[in-house]
């Protein structure tokens, strides 16, 4: 049943003991979404928590450094960000079927919770959890603000995106006064380069091919540049929007092999082609621009499936 | 003298035929300035225009293409976003002395003109504009947002760097809501590589070298890496921040050489280290986190003495 932000609100105030889940491989948005919201129940005097099936990584360990954390036995189970239940990874065989509640701003969301509080035109998920905070009746203290701050920061490419709205600066202005430090988290999140990721870049775009006239850029990430530069998949999130950036592109493929070798492919477009559809079309999903799907063969394979697929949609 | 908001428009009301000058060397901010005050202007029914000591890159041709073109004799002159008089280039020769305002957001301005409007927290001079073109009664229009949004989102990195406050993300927000084209803009500025720039920052890349316990990042563009990739200095705005993009890096020099041998430092810094007291101590200037200054000498003089330099503030 799709709700709104007050019924979301009402419905968290009467629960307790409450369990918020990210999706897997987790980014800022997810992880945003989950600390702000378990900050804001927590001052409500409430026992809740935030669970991810992946590590999270370093640099978001200021979101829930001085987060105070309970032992509870979980009675709502609340689902940010996470559009379908396979991307909760390894805690969808836990959870899967039994998530009470979701926020969410996919469009492509497959209801899969009891209640879904959906608003696909927000930029970040953790625009609609400033709204619930609100609503909530929570003070916005300077942590929970910047928990906000970094899902919509993270999810909008620093603001970069088209699916940045009036409405997603206005939520950073607000998040600004209440004491959100925007300096230092977008340096840490767009600024700083790992001496490690900084070798995988290099060889990132050294690899660089183009296909389709040039209209199609792939990137391939492979077990074996892991190796050579110490780097690791947690730290790829900034490749995807590199293939993009040359000028005539108008599909940005990043193929990134799994230890197993199979492979996972993220993709980013630009007005002319949907990414979303792209990604269906192999059983993913996501945003117009930004998409991702998983493929079972290897690397070379997958490759050719989405460059022939690319080549149909640009025809 | 200083003025404020209000003094400015009231004086710029009583004029007519005004000439905008913008500082040589052009970015998204000082145009955005010029050619936001300049249709500002025009929808009053006076004649005004905008004139650069350099040509201005083809990525800013949106700012001024449907815009009305007059013949004049300057009565009243304009600097914007222009610190001092001779980061106007070769237009100093002809104005130097007899700049009649000047509207800018440089705590270094050496109030040059007869009015001064400055206000240093802006993180954009197009900040100012835009309440300055609110004073004047003007309504803004697509264009007019579309070249103050313009010098917003490239002045601050895309609301990237620390000196974009809330008031920033709300002068941005107001001019999304104006119909400023956020997406494409930041795309144009900040997602598209043209093939040349894509070739020279590689090399740039490659030749990056660390200082001083790998707390300073130098790059160092040379006439021949022009050469080499069909770039050239235009097309080199993009480079200074990768400096510092390094974990660890306090300091980021990007060295580029002119044609006459001589070169041109920008110098990129975080908290640690005050940028525009690094650039001043070679005669240049600029904001905390972002400065340049210029050298006689060849590039591997500058490295050194710019490197003396940051081994002395870094201690």
């Amino acid at each position: 049943m799709k709700i709104n932000v007050e019924k979301c609100a009402q419905i968290l105030r009467e629960k307790d003991n409450i369990l918020i889940l990210t999706h897997a491989h987790p980014d800022g948005d997810t992880l945003g979404c989950g600390f702000a919201l378990c900050r804001a129940l927590l001052k409500l005097g409430k026992k809740a928590g935030v669970i991810c099936a992946d590590d999270i990584p370093g640099k978001y360990d200021y979101l829930y450094s001085n987060m105070d954390v309970f032992e509870f036995e979980e009675e709502y189970v609340v689902a940010v960000d996470v559009a379908t239940e396979n991307l909760l990874g390894s805690l969808s065989d836990r959870y899967g079927g039994r998530i009470d509640m979701c926020i969410d701003h996919h469009g492509t969301n497959t209801e899969y919770a009891d209640k879904l509080l959906l608003n696909a035109d927000a930029a970040a998920a953790c625009e609609i959890i400033l709204k619930v905070i609100k609503a909530l009746g929570v003070q916005i203290d300077r942590d929970i603000a910047n928990c906000l701050y970094t899902g919509i920061t993270t999810d909008t490419g620093c603001f970069r995106y088209a699916s940045a709205t009036s409405n997603t600066y206005r939520a950073a202005a607000e998040l600004i006064d209440l004491g959100a430090d925007n300096g230092t988290i977008n340096r840490v999140m767009f600024e700083t380069k790992t001496k490690t990721y900084a070798a995988l870049e290099r060889l990132a775009i050294e690899g660089m091919e183009f296909f389709c006239d040039d209209r199609v850029c792939v990137i391939t990430i492979t077990q074996d540049m892991y190796a050579r530069t110490g780097s690791n998949e947690q730290e790829t999130e900034a490749i995807a929007p590199l293939t993009r950036q040359t000028e005539g592109v108008e599909i940005g493929l990043t193929i990134r092999e799994k230890e197993d070798g199979s492979c996972k492919c993220s993709v980013r477009t630009f007005d002319s082609v949907d990414a979303a559809r792209l990604a269906s079309s192999f059983g993913g999903g996501g945003h117009k621009q930004a998409a991702a799907c998983r493929f079972d063969c290897d690397v070379r394979q997958a490759k050719e499936l989405l460059v022939a697929k690319c080549k149909e949609l640009l025809q």
